[in-house]
């Protein structure tokens, strides 16, 4: 995996991108991103970590780990430069169990009610992960900055991934939560217990639980504490949701809060779309999660197309309130009929009672994000 | 408004209730529920205090002030019995523009979809003041009780109103809420600058910002912490979700939890359904307003029933990240043909991405709470 650039690297910046497991859909190969097969996607809790979707935006760095260096700074801290073996030891280890979704999970299904700009994610750009690393809080607090800060401050992170123009991929969050002991956010050396692979931030990444996967930048060099955002591309001017009437002579960014915590979300993995099912006895299952550490209580399955609706068994952790960063992995058993045509569909509700719209159309942006309407898979039974 | 109760009330224990504004909608007259008319709800950003929507449970305790005592008690603090100049004074004054909503508003259109047991609230069971009192936070740390507790625990309160086995009103909230900087939780003694009605908790209240009204106590007389939510029928059996399935035979309270924050919300005040509206420009006006202190950050519009949108002008406070409590008014304006027939429609998006569902049907639940469907009005237009 830390093999150095191949000698192509000059005509092609991903020649030294890594191997990748042969079974992820791919949406893009350079920039790679790639989702795991829906089928496999709920087969475990935790995500194996080749199965995990991968969104990059650039290249993958080639990080040599020894000479690796975290830049900590901003104003009313001190500047902290940090080896790998410094943010091991000076810090505890802290592990977070938490799902990472994309901004833009069923993209495709949104580009079907008019086309947007953006890879066509199927239901996968998400998945889950027991990560392991130095609590953000703990970093920020040893160099000197306060639990609290009169007014609005940001924790700016850039990647050691660079345009073309050698501009990082950057990403910020309020302060708020990047010193809260409740947000449970990590600079994360570990993934399911071994060291972050290089598609996932070798060697060091921010992981911001109940938040949009962008702001969890990869190969870390760099956490900011700054009176604005941001100023990246990606926080600026992408990873925003607009009213389906704005278009790209329209919009203006400006408008828009940059997405942080994520809406309620699930899908079904089983059955896939179009699949003939045997008749008896139907098992649905799928996934659920919502940002901001609400925990999903409960999900409605419908095989009518909304019509009537049974309530799922659901699995998954027990967590602490308001930090339920896991998605639940869901299931409903029910009997259908030899040659019926079924209209499978879920939605699920979060510990605020939020619940997902029932149709794409007027959730549509021009960016294609926030793609959470009811999921729907029709399958016919077979006789 | 401090009258003692009247001669009758050993047969009418409603007897003692305060006068009311002549001008409310009377969900109930005995317990007192009434809502201000949907026109006069967002004439202003606060809402007058006699047309504050009111939501009473039992009869209005008649308290004098003089006698008042509040206590605080549970594991881990000491107990204290506060008169009401020893809130007022021992504590600084902390004050709070919060919406309370109830979790019936807008259960009618609810009813229409299928029958519902509650009180037949239309858009107006939801209001904005300016809180005064002191912080809950403040008098919990006075007792003694920490910032932080280890396992489960909850902050429970009793009301001096009592059922007519002698039973009180109560609610319950959990610690970490109850104890944050950041959650603005009030033991209330004023109300836009006055001290609190009597229908609004006279002498004091708990107010709960970004949370379901009906754990904002009134006349509050116990603050208990406790490893349990509080035994409250109001807290155990009501007051929670469920699916469109579960009836009076099927339903387990114990399955479902107690509603906190509330979802996304939003409705049209003007112009009324059914209304001849004139040629020309047309003013739509709402409030939009979620639970948690998610700020509103779009409100969509739609003349044609949901089929186009556009966002409109939204006027409120500019709130700290997070602690969004009050609601914010919106307006539209559209040009509108002579005889047309529309179907006015409007849904909020908040800070985490939340929508509104396009319907009711699938979120109806047998208590006909949390209904934050899109909201639909249909208007013709003059010749
Ligand atoms: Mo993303
Ligand atoms: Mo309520």
């Amino acid at each position: 995996e830390e093999a150095p650039p191949s000698p192509d690297a000059a005509q092609d910046p991903f020649a030294g991108d890594p191997p990748r497991h042969p079974g992820m859909r791919v949406n893009s190969l350079k920039p790679f991103n790639a989702e795991p097969p829906a089928e496999l996607l709920t087969e475990s809790f935790l995500t194996p970590n080749e199965l995990f979707f991968t969104r990059n935006h650039l290249p993958v760095p080639a990080v040599d780990p020894r000479s690796y260096r975290l830049r900590v700074e901003g104003p009313g801290g001190r500047a902290l430069s940090l080896s790998l073996p410094e943010l091991r030891s000076r810090f505890p280890k802290h592990e977070v169990t938490a799902t990472l979704q994309c901004a833009g999970n069923r993209r495709a299904e949104m580009s079907r009610v008019r086309p947007v700009k953006g890879l066509p994610w199927d239901i996968g750009a998400i998945s889950t992960a027991r990560w392991g690393g130095a609590r953000l809080r703990d970093v920020l607090l040893h160099a000197g900055f306060g639990e609290r800060r009169d007014g609005e401050w940001h924790v700016c992170f850039e990647g050691l991934d660079e345009d073309v123009g050698g501009a990082p991929y950057g990403a910020s969050i309020p302060y708020g939560r990047a010193v809260s002991p409740d947000a449970d956010v990590l600079l994360a050396y570990e993934m399911n217990g071994e060291e972050l692979p290089r598609d996932h931030g070798f060697p060091v990444r921010v992981v911001v639980p109940g938040v949009v996967g962008a702001r969890s930048v990869k190969w870390l060099r760099r956490v900011a504490v700054s009176p604005a955002e941001s100023p990246s591309h990606w926080q600026q001017n992408d990873y925003k949701g607009f009213c389906p009437s704005v278009d790209w002579d329209t919009v203006d960014y400006r408008t828009a809060p940059a997405i942080q915590e994520l809406p309620v979300q699930s899908a079904i993995t089983q059955p896939r779309p179009g699949a003939a099912v045997p008749p008896g006895e139907l098992a649905v299952k799928g996934y659920a999660w919502s940002g901001g550490g609400r925990r999903v209580v409960r999900v409605d399955v419908s095989l009518d197309g909304g019509r009537t609706w049974r309530a799922a068994e659901l699995a998954g952790e027990r967590p602490a309130p308001g930090r339920a960063w896991a998605w639940v992995l869901w299931e409903l058993r029910a009997p259908v009929a030899a040659g019926a045509e079924l209209e499978i569909v879920c939605k699920a509700v979060d510990a605020s009672y939020n619940v997902q719209p029932d149709t794409v159309g007027p959730i549509w942006n021009l960016r294609g994000v926030l793609s959470n309407a009811w999921h729907r898979v029709r399958v016919t039974v077979a006789r």
